[in-house]
């Protein structure tokens, strides 16, 4: 029931996932609102939770909510894991209140996936969970960032970088200088079989020079809405100039498979949602705009995080149980 | 001497603002390094600050360095504006040491203008001058930057908007927070005919909604830096897909004019440098890896920036004069 374009697209993402992907998908929402769910399983709830709704009392208070059900249906076994294109902040609420924290997880973060040309996607996280951050939190985004690189995109040994303004230690603010410092012991980084570079600035998130960024959730969400919307800007600026005269129009016909290549590599639907790591469930979260093709990309990422047993590798390393989860010899 | 590469680069920028601008520069450092300067006046200085240097103890010890004794120049009138692409910090340092704060000005701000496609650039500050900022010095920063929005780009009401993670109010960190109830009075946007419109998302900075949008130093250099890398990453990009094959190579040349003239019109360079706001003096930094023409490009920024008289508006509305610089009536 949530997104921009729910139900309608979420439901047409829904049965491509069962009918391309072979995945056996429950929706979660109002039946007679659904259309025609081509046979899908619908877990009813009376309540839809609105874009715009403060987060926390809606999930307290809104307990036949769409998404408050699905985060209950992972709860209760009936679901393997819960998509949404709604309320992040709800979705979000919703995993906690009804999932639980992993134990040993201070905070959940959101982990965003950032396209980067001819490389795998660098993480960044926390995406915007954490407006406000303590600093060992981002020590604890930094190892289950690892965890999800790996278990995502395969990376065996994730490069960590703190987001920060200037490559060198010393630089930064208050918070990033004292989240230096504990990232800089390299303890916690064993275990998790990552490397911890240092410092890297915005410019280095779409590079292939970093798998994993950590941030606070405010600088984290500025970053990611302001990646989205350089590549907006320019996108649309690629199209006034293709639309200059005929000579540029032609060209464009001609360059059309190229670029439709390149827009779909480089759009956030391409790379399927981004997940809130921490709780005791895969929860993905698709962007509010999200039609058929991101939320069956979606789907389809939760399948996969399930699969890999993602959950369970991150309940291992807050644990503090190093080597668990078939990983790397610890380095102390 | 400051910039990746100095000093010829940089003389021949300067030589070009000469000739092709007729503007008077003066040269300052190591004359027997500079080259062939065309006959431009040189201030000797034996001292170069190094771009990794750091900036504070850097400006306090090396009194005979380049980038003291340009500032020193404005401050004694033998220039009218200093332009820098060596060490970010240490020409702020220098020109805050030697040109002094403007009075009634917290701490300056670098306010970097952004290209807009399709409309006038959008500034951002503060860029990076204060990692750690007070609340109260983003009202000063939102009067800084309507002045300079108006006498750069001729923006005649500037909107300005606060970076944030959301559009409501009660969107942010406890810092945003904060920050936007400060702005919301609206008192401060009168005398310098600001429009206050509320928080802004990174999403936003790249589009024509907004012309001024107001920051810490921290959050804002990493959004600049994310807003560089994503065209960064989008050109290159952009360059695969035209060499997919035969017939795309034939495209890309057919388009190489409407692409150069994009390039041209998004490239850091085109715009000509950032401004160091709330010293008094004219001082544009421009970044470390420019070439000839983006010297050129800071040396014309400097010189309309002199002309515009700006320095004298933000001192005018430093001292709380509203309608002082011709500005529009005081709405209390």
């Amino acid at each position: 029931m949530g997104g921009d374009r729910a139900p309608a697209e979420i439901v047409a993402g829904a049965r491509r996932a069962a009918d391309e992907l072979g995945i056996p998908v429950v929706l979660v929402g109002r039946p007679d609102e659904l259309g025609d769910t081509g046979g899908l399983e619908v877990i009813g709830a009376s309540e839809v939770i609105p874009m715009d709704a403060e987060p926390g009392s809606s999930v307290r208070t809104m307990k036949d909510s769409s998404l408050v059900r699905a985060a209950e249906a992972v709860r209760d076994g009936r679901a393997s894991a819960m998509v949404s294109a709604g309320n992040t902040g709800a979705a979000m609420g919703s995993a906690l209140l009804r999932m639980g924290r992993i134990r040993g997880i201070a905070r959940p973060a959101i982990a965003t996936p950032i396209p980067t040309p001819g490389a795998s996607p660098t993480t960044l996280l926390d995406a915007g969970a954490n407006a406000e951050c303590r600093p060992e939190w981002l020590v604890q985004f930094a190892r289950m960032g690892a965890v999800y690189a790996r278990d995502r995109f395969g990376v065996e040994q994730p490069r960590v970088g703190l987001l920060s303004i200037g490559e060198e230690a010393g630089k930064g603010n208050d918070f990033t200088k004292t989240v230096f410092e504990l990232l800089s012991n390299g303890r916690w980084a064993g275990d998790v079989g990552a490397e911890w570079i240092g410092n890297v600035e915005g410019r280095d998130v779409m590079t292939p020079t970093v798998d994993v960024v950590v941030t606070d959730g405010f600088t984290g969400n500025v970053t990611l809405k302001a990646l989205e919307g350089a590549l907006r800007a320019l996108f649309g600026r690629l199209l006034v100039a293709i639309d200059t005269d005929d000579t540029s129009r032609r060209a464009g016909r001609m360059l059309a498979p190229a670029l439709d290549e390149m827009a779909r590599e480089l759009h956030p639907d391409g790379v399927g949602g981004a997940l809130l790591l921490g709780v005791r469930g895969v929860c993905v979260i698709s962007h509010g705009a999200s039609g058929a093709a991101a939320v069956m990309n979606a789907i389809r990422v939760a399948r996969e995080m399930v699969a890999a047993g993602m959950v369970d590798h991150i309940a291992a390393v807050a644990r503090g149980q190093p080597g668990a989860g078939g990983w790397s010899t610890p380095q102390r």
